[in-house]
């Protein structure tokens, strides 16, 4: 019999659980972050009638998306984010959920894209909005959300940047700019890339800017001092704009009930200059960016929109909302050294040492599991060292030894892999000297 | 502007909270069992060459299956089952992995059929198998895992039904029969559907028995009594069939081992007339039922096969493993009221009641937080009645109130909105009274 060649396609991902172990950290930790402000999981299906997915992203993602016609000759497609999908799913669900709606929604997504480093044809996303309101409050929560997230995830150095989209549009209505907000925001988005001057010069060129306003706006990015001073400093630049002066009121109510909440101050950074490219935000923006990998980029953001489905529905559904970036933010962990490259979930190995007394083992193991404690039992009475290489392969740290002897005196060894010590520990009443012995090795 | 309506294609389905936060707890509690053993983790693409999934499956499966070809002009489909990729996986990676390798894979899979009652185009497996041995002691674990995924998801009365495919195949081997064993086993399957005279007329008829062959074949299906029992009138039946005395030697193992490990012997039946339709499986088989709703078909099945990835590899990879059946048990676990209906994964509801003390109710809900319990902020200050309907509609227990006078005394009022009963709670030193108060209320 031929084979067929065993591959994926390019730009999909096999994950071997020394990857997928993080993975599913990271993902649950994100979970119970989310949960603990009470925002509720969701879920909507892979697949979308194609004109629900059509015409929402740009004419790329159009030309990226994975679509075909279904066996009952519907026109569908995988869906390429989670927002598109969360605006039908609101649409369609509002009236049966109330508002204001909190949910998140940690899922794979696939975009047609040219493969590259870092960037996946299949990837996950990992988003948390609230819907419904465009209270303050919500604002404040998503900056908190973040900063719990980074902490829970063992990052301490951090910057949330925030900024409200409403100061640049009050200076740009100031400058009878606003019509070309996109054009000028597009190319005060490139300032880290090319620099000033040439962000100035396609602010005249391409936004209709003259050279005076296009450095008026600059301007922004020069801000400096705390968060008081820069504030400061904003206040005569949107004066007389009813929208660049609720921006700034916006973001100075931020700032303030995140203090309150206990964010210290060093982790909030105001960048009145970053506009992220989407049309689609109309008041905070933030951006995370970690203090030991900034070149890496935001690994978490997002903002307030005001009217989420409306390709879908008449009501006006504003909101706020953010999005790990989950294959990011892994790469840098790993970086980091943040995840230790362990390729097992269990805590202890058993060795199947003596043939005659599988029974035994399955005994002593299922005492170790009801007292909480993850063991694996090699399946098969090979030899001892064949057994504890392939503990090593796997990063166990902990062995239970049990042969002949041991079962004799109703005792086994306990053994710390790293330390190569062991000691013997009587189980002949039960196993919860084993279990301390075990918890003491594994919070070495 | 026209809306599109929102819609979602048949078969596929929107998971609102009150279904998701079931189903994410009930993966969750899988996760927690499958690693408790030594399973880890891994995942695959969604879409893989057509050539991967193709002719696996049955004709039925490949008519089934969710293909196209992609913007590269490759052929490719959407996974159907989790077995097909991970024979793939296994066959590309086991070098890397070594042996045994255990796994758990929880994800979606997609099949184009007909939707009906309980059954969906998109659904999720959950999945767990050992690779590389044919070691007794994992086809033991197979029936542990399964034990103790049914208590751990609160499940107290269940049947985990166990057979060998070689006690049949010795029979049949006996028998001269042999080489019509699909035919003979398609037949015996059918008998909780036809019964025993119609079963008897197949074997006949389309698997060339004789009458006394096909009554012999049935008596398999009358053995009664205790495991003992079973086992005892099984002994002449294959005796002389090494085949059929290695399955029955197995299956007293299996029993051994698992009342080793403290499985009560009510939870275990031996049925040595269930085959599984399917060709693959070629050791132990096992299906579970649940006491109170045996109706609804086995919740978890699996079995031993010899060689996992012929199609990929010529390296033999035996193996062993089962899949969770999840939709189905959720439905069970909501009709067994297993399921409490919350619409909320946050435990307590904090009402946003007093309009000036915004980043009063972010300090005190971030203490409640930081000492680990989860808070759902009200982002606005409507009327206190509107938002604690909100509380009550999502299925809230605790509610924790402050307004004008409560922060003037520093403390807080802890509602009980079940019992409608609410005590006032110092925290003017700190939320520990006001955690104590909830978890007394959670507790119930």
């Amino acid at each position: 019999m031929t084979t067929i060649k065993p591959r994926t396609l390019q730009g999909f991902r096999d994950f071997l659980p020394s990857a997928m172990i993080p993975r599913e950290r990271l993902i649950e930790t994100a979970k119970q972050v989310y949960r603990s402000y009470g925002f509720n999981p969701i879920d909507t299906p892979t697949l979308e009638y194609l004109e629900i997915l059509l015409g929402k992203g740009s004419a790329e993602t159009d030309r990226q998306l994975y679509s075909f016609e279904d066996q009952g000759g519907r026109n569908v497609g995988m869906r390429f984010d989670l927002t598109v999908p969360l605006a039908r799913f609101a649409a369609q669900h509002i009236g049966t959920l109330g508002t204001p709606f909190k949910r998140y929604h940690i899922a794979p997504v696939w975009r047609g894209e040219r493969p590259q480093k870092g960037r996946y044809r299949e990837f996950m996303q990992c988003d948390f909005d609230t819907i419904g309101t465009t209270s303050i409050a919500s604002d404040i929560e998503t900056v908190l959300v973040i900063h719990d997230l980074m902490l829970a995830i063992g990052i301490e150095k951090f910057t949330i940047r925030i900024n409200n989209r409403r100061i640049l549009n009050g200076l740009l209505e100031k400058q009878g700019l606003l019509e070309n907000s996109t054009l000028v925001l597009r190319a005060l988005d490139k300032l880290p890339k090319i620099g000033a001057e040439k962000v100035a010069e396609e602010m005249v060129s391409a936004a209709g800017a003259t050279a005076d306003q296009a450095n008026e706006l600059l301007k922004l990015s020069e801000l400096s001092g705390t968060h008081d001073d820069v504030l400061t400093q904003l206040k005569p630049l949107v004066a007389g704009s009813e929208t660049g002066e609720s921006g700034l009121e916006n973001l100075s109510s931020v700032l303030a009930g995140a203090a309150a909440a206990g964010i210290s101050q060093e982790r909030l950074e105001l960048d009145v200059s970053i506009a992220r490219g989407l049309d689609y935000y109309t008041g905070m923006i933030v951006e995370t960016f970690l203090g030991d990998l900034p070149g890496i980029g935001s690994v978490c953001s997002g903002g307030r929109y005001d009217n989420l489905a409306e390709l879908y529905t008449k009501q006006q559904l504003p909101g706020i909302g953010a999005s790990l970036g989950l294959d990011r933010l892994l790469a840098a962990m790993q970086e980091l050294g943040l995840t230790d490259g362990e390729s097992t979930v269990a805590e202890v190995f058993m060795p199947f040492f003596d043939g005659d007394r599988l029974n035994d083992y399955l005994r002593i193991a299922s005492q170790l599991r009801s007292a909480g404690v993850r063991v694996e039992l090699y399946p098969e009475p090979k030899k001892l060292d064949k057994q504890l290489k392939y503990a090593d392969k796997r990063g166990f740290q902990v062995a239970v030894i049990m042969g002949g002897s041991e079962f004799d005196a109703g005792s086994c060894q306990i053994k710390n892999l790293a330390a190569r010590s062991s000691s013997e520990i009587d189980i002949s009443g039960g196993v919860d000297l084993a279990v301390a012995e075990i918890q003491k090795i594994l919070a070495g």
